[in-house]
């Protein structure tokens, strides 16, 4: 069966967004670090960058079945113009369900009853691949119900200086991680840990 | 001449001390991390490591040819019981200077009037060697004066939730970083930073 994983790229500061949801060029500056084409099944989310990051998408976009979203994100982003790049199902967690859901026949189901319940009915759908969790917020919860699973960082050489940080507020802390693996990428240091 | 520099064994959430100075053992697990032996001139800093990291420490301990180094640090550790490990020169930053400076002989210069004058001083002893600032709070004044060239960060798997944050409101954000010099030790990442 696939794992339950989360990654995010990260400033070296620990931000996955800096003050005022600026910061992003330099954030996903690597998906601009070379001249090895990687596309997604949505042609909008294709650009150009080192073997080594293409290699490592591909993978991430291959192994990866289904998705859950906080409520905050799937906003942020405008439900992505009505449909994920990975091209999967994906759960968004919400305190309401929307009156009038945005996207209908789109691949959006919006669970009221917790992350726990969202990764739960991912599962059913993933195929035995991955469910990656978005964003921070619900990676943490994740990982305090112990369902977390990797914690992968593509960490930035940029120092944000404030924002929206991966980690706060962990539960449970300290929590020790496994030996990540490591690939270099150009911007861009990918490591993912596996959770204990 | 030699750079001046930060490093600092931190947690993937961004600590160099965990919540009320716990968490060492995790941040410095990696000092028992193999079984070559790395020892400085000062027999007390000696320890089984990598060959991965014993080598990378050997350079940075061959390398350095003064510190300078804030109050809270000197204080917490006792003054290092009177000599640091490394052997060098260390220059104090403090507000006022200790009216009974303790371990006169020693190698501690107490600078009452910065950061800058501190890496000054610190940079006409140190033979063309490196100048290694720390911890956080001194390496981001250095930053903010322009005067920092490189950082390193040796990254911890583990979780630590809070304490101590290695990079905490760093002045005239962003700052991009170059690509780093990546070394994997057993239960640590070795990464240096060069600041362009």
């Amino acid at each position: 069966m696939g794992k339950i994983v989360t990654s995010a790229s990260m400033s070296l500061d620990g931000y996955i967004s800096g003050p005022d949801e600026s910061g992003f060029e330099h954030l996903f500056g690597w998906h601009q670090g070379g001249d090895v084409e990687f596309s997604a099944a949505d042609p909008r989310w294709s650009f150009r960058t080192t073997e080594a990051s293409a290699g490592h998408l591909r993978e991430q976009l291959a192994g990866t079945g289904a998705l859950v979203v906080g409520r905050r994100l799937f906003d942020v982003t405008e439900g992505w113009g009505g449909n994920h790049p990975f091209g999967v199902p994906v759960f968004v967690v919400t305190h309401r369900k929307p009156d009038d859901p945005p996207f209908p026949g789109g691949p959006f189901t919006f669970v009221t009853d917790g992350v726990e319940s969202a990764i739960a009915q991912a599962r059913q759908v993933a195929g035995g691949k991955d469910v990656g969790v978005a964003a921070g917020q619900m990676a943490r919860q994740a990982l305090a119900a112990g369902l977390l699973e990797e914690i992968g960082v593509d960490l930035v050489p940029v120092l944000l200086g404030g924002g929206i940080r991966f980690f706060d507020t962990i539960a449970d802390a300290p929590v020790v991680l496994g030996a990540p693996r490591v690939i270099e990428g150009n911007g861009v240091t990918h490591l993912r840990y596996p959770v204990r």
